[in-house]
């Protein structure tokens, strides 16, 4: 059995501890706030968990082997990097980090400490998006041509963060888990429709050297909610849709279709539309954040590698603030 | 009456023919076609109209007033030109010219002519995007944030087109219709997928003086067809769905709210999103082509000005120059 | 070439005539409408045909080989007669007539002359419904269970005619074409909410001897249009939405499992619930009426058999009849 | 504050548990179930709340004010009855009884005790719902002329009960809600595809004096899920789409106009189709079952009146048998 210490118990920690105490290779040991307030919340669901305060003293603790931290953004590096050194391994909440220089040093503490470093991209652990890189896997797409993303809604602004790093590194995932290839180039255009806030509408553009592009769209000024993702390949297309309680996942099999012969002279070639069934496979229901505390218990076991590595987040920060870069340069393009 | 001339039988051709031959305030007189061939079919339909080949010859005879050109965009300019000399009045097909130098020679030649000019932008004559306009015009929108457009489906690949000019130039339109303001600057990425094949995929950003902006999305190779477009303001937001044949317009009560005072020190405003009735309002279902004959004939009367007028076209032709110019720069702002 | 005289150049006479034109094996030989004003419309669509007002002087012209009958319902029976009786073959509007006693008259004389009679039923001629139709004879669906349709639009109120035989009539022979099997009972509730006006809503069952029962609902004054049916099978079921421009047809590998063994005592057996994949198969997109009228001229030079048949037309006419009955009686089931 | 004892912690007990908890009016004072297995899952959730096996005796408890029973429907009536007796409000499950007999004697016996009887009808205190019922009460629909709804899905088989009192009791209730006039016939056919289970689709029609008419299909052999009512008077009407997470009710101003005069002779009166805007009004969001737990606690209180009182649930019930009746008759009309 793992002992695990929750770090955080705002927002997004309780679903943790919920999952934790679910899974069955996992004890939440401890829960561990600054804000002594939250002892009751977590006794009142936790009653076996242990309610502590000081993040340095815990860290001590010999029966604790894991940290999984749901903290604000700009404290990630620090308590990864202190717990990396008191021999835990760490899973954190996405993204690693406000800055690739902060996220490439605790992926690097998390190599000196030969511990495992798991970043809660949750979207790489539902049935549905592995359900399509199965499929992708199978190499039925064909040669893989784009993804275009677009998720958009009415939602809460917030102070500190901008739209992209808040809805864009979940597609940056997503895309991160169904094609395995670095982008050269990322463009971003994004604007801030209210003064005083942040960035509430993003386009980005990322192209790669074979030739795939992918498309983000994410705003928070939509009077509707869309999440929607098409992946484009040369025999097949996937779109996801995941709103869609039942038909998530459709696979068309649909594409173009060059002529053998290029006989004539001058004329490009023609392309020809060929459109054929579509299919909507069955995919796990489990809960994604179920299946990420038995990944990152597996893990821990050595009987698996990490999908969401520590080096997988970083490149997401970078290409994060390659966007930014690039907004700020009012959409030029920009070099990784 | 107004006697009309349609130039140019193939795709387009007969549904202007037919429109102009239900339009009560024009007669279509004759119809000119290089092809010899294509007399039969324009028979078969019209037995009461002239069939001719010769342009020029056509344009001498004084009993026509008016001149349609559907044919090929590199001849729209040179037409064009030659009917305003012969003292006709033109309506031709979208896009005015493949390029914004003819495009402006086309507007100097209609104004030296003091003939009517009109642009085929088939969708400002439609009902739906109309009720749209009045809505907007009523001011209950508030501030306009965005334009944000999709128009994707599995489209034929054309020769010489790339699908910026094929596609995106329907929602410059309608944007042109919505919003009365120039663009300062354009950005544009694209991807040709097929080796030897143009352009299929683009997205286009435009940014405005008043912190407008606007984004457009297009692609043939999508398994799915979307034609949506979503447009923000402060106090209301629209979804247009072209697709949905009968909740075309959806016009959301929601937005955000600021709070009435700012005592609080260094951090920014709060926004409250707001939500409330959703209303699909009725709108014409008349045949858009129908509408823009009639508004032809009405301009030609003097009674109407033109709408979709030689200097609109002429500023969507700027843009989509200007879009080609950020491709052809990896995706850089051009400033217009 | 079978030279074809059309009856009737009304609301559905166009369409026909359109399509025997288009037919490569029928001419558009002759078209007899009672009004003579509708002889400047036939004349401006199919010059080539000659029009005449008077029928039975049209039967006299042995160049004439088949006759399409697109008259009143009431009109359909001594029509059909008498052109059999002249040697031709018909093709006759749905439904067959207005009542069964009429209708096994015409059945005969086709018989008799041994000439084809083809009902107009369109939509046994679909892409879509004979997708379905292989589908269900591949025998996937397992054991039939039900069908269950839904036919409701704001529609026009006809003065002599309910909505029963308006609307029921089409899924009635869908259901035809789809299930070879006759009921035994029908039952069928319905309302006639406008004072002075047919029934404008019905909800009709029918039971057979297998265990199938059917369902069909259909209504006039309904603010939204559906057009759906669902086809449930032990292994399989099919979902059909005729409106859906693009995924008419969903076929979903869901069903129920009984457990294999009965060893439990008074209890009744579990059935469990099973979902699988949903598979959206291609369908030809040709024209119904197309097809129909090649059928049709198939049927004549005796190379197909006719699928919607007089006897097949007959049946739905005597359900149409026992429909009504029952309505009359409150609702009761009626015996066939 | 108002002391609640629930009797049965199985399926739907945790949900009443929660809601009694978090309601401000009301204290979850005691849990009681027939299986002592229950306590560990209640006092993880409740740690306040005592657990009790034995009905009788908790009965004596005179601490508690009100019971509220999540047990099998066989044992509503007599401890419902029990309850009432030993002065205690009662808020039962529905159905409130599998007889109208035994229902009738619940109601009486709550009227001889004076204290309150609420069944737990929780789709009558959903925002959806009652936001329909404003309109409806505004008079804006008109003359109101048919309910007709659809509750379908792959539903789990139940050993003693049919798809009727599982699933059309919800849609009885609404209609209930909605429209307050007693229906006099009923008919309603059904068929039990499965050997040896209940009756698993069901279509149920209702007549009622003003003319007004109810349909409700019920299946739970459905490929697809489907929450579907439409509501059709005079000048509006309402679509009631329960899966659509968002715009659940749409109001069409939409309807049929009759010609002012009728000079003419024998031809019924024309109905002309009339179609304005659509409206989609926001409704409150609030948890139907905390809405419930408040009025019960308001009747208590003697501030509100039940809504979902033991009449109104009587005549559910009578309904329901009308409806069996009616099956085990092959579906022929039942008189109220």
């Amino acid at each position: 059995m793992i002992n695990i210490a929750l770090v955080g118990y705002g927002y997004w920690g309780p679903n943790l501890a919920r999952n934790i105490d679910a899974c069955p290779l996992t004890t939440l040991h401890t829960v561990c706030d600054l804000n002594p307030s939250a002892e009751a919340r977590v006794k009142n669901f936790h009653p076996n968990a242990r309610f502590v305060t000081d993040f340095a003293a815990m860290l001590a603790d010999d029966s604790i082997d894991a940290v999984v931290l749901a903290t604000p953004v700009s404290s990630h590096a620090p308590l990864a990097i202190a717990a990396f050194q008191a021999g835990k391994h760490v899973l954190v909440e996405k993204p690693l980090s406000e800055s690739s220089e902060a996220a490439a040093k605790v992926v690097d503490a998390s190599k000196a400490a030969g511990k495992v470093l798991l970043v809660d991209h949750t979207f790489c652990y539902q049935g549905a998006t592995r359900k399509v890189k199965e499929f992708i896997d199978s190499g039925r797409l064909g040669k893989l041509f784009y993804f275009d993303s677009e998720r958009v809604n009415l939602g809460l602004f917030q102070s500190d963060v901008s739209v992209l790093w808040d809805l864009a590194v979940h597609d940056l995932s997503i895309l991160s888990l169904w094609h395995d290839e670095l982008p050269t180039t990322i463009s971003c255009t994004g604007a801030a429709h209210l003064e005083g806030h942040p960035v509430n509408m993003c386009h980005m553009n990322m192209k790669y050297p074979s030739g795939f592009t992918a498309d983000i769209s994410v705003n928070w000024l939509s009077p509707v909610k869309l999440r929607r993702i098409l992946l484009g390949g040369s025999n097949n297309m996937v779109l996801f849709d995941d709103l869609d309680p039942v038909e998530k996942i459709k696979i068309y099999d649909r594409g173009v279709t060059m002529p053998e012969s290029e006989s004539s002279g001058n004329a490009g070639p023609l392309a020809y539309r060929r459109t054929g069934d579509v299919w909507m496979p069955q995919f796990s229901l489990a809960e994604a954040l179920q299946e990420e505390i038995k990944h990152f218990a597996a893990c821990i076991e050595g009987r698996e590698a990490p999908t969401t590595s520590g080096e997988m987040a970083l490149t997401l920060v970078r290409q994060l603030e390659a966007a930014d870069e690039s907004m700020r340069q009012g959409g030029a393009p920009v070099q990784l």
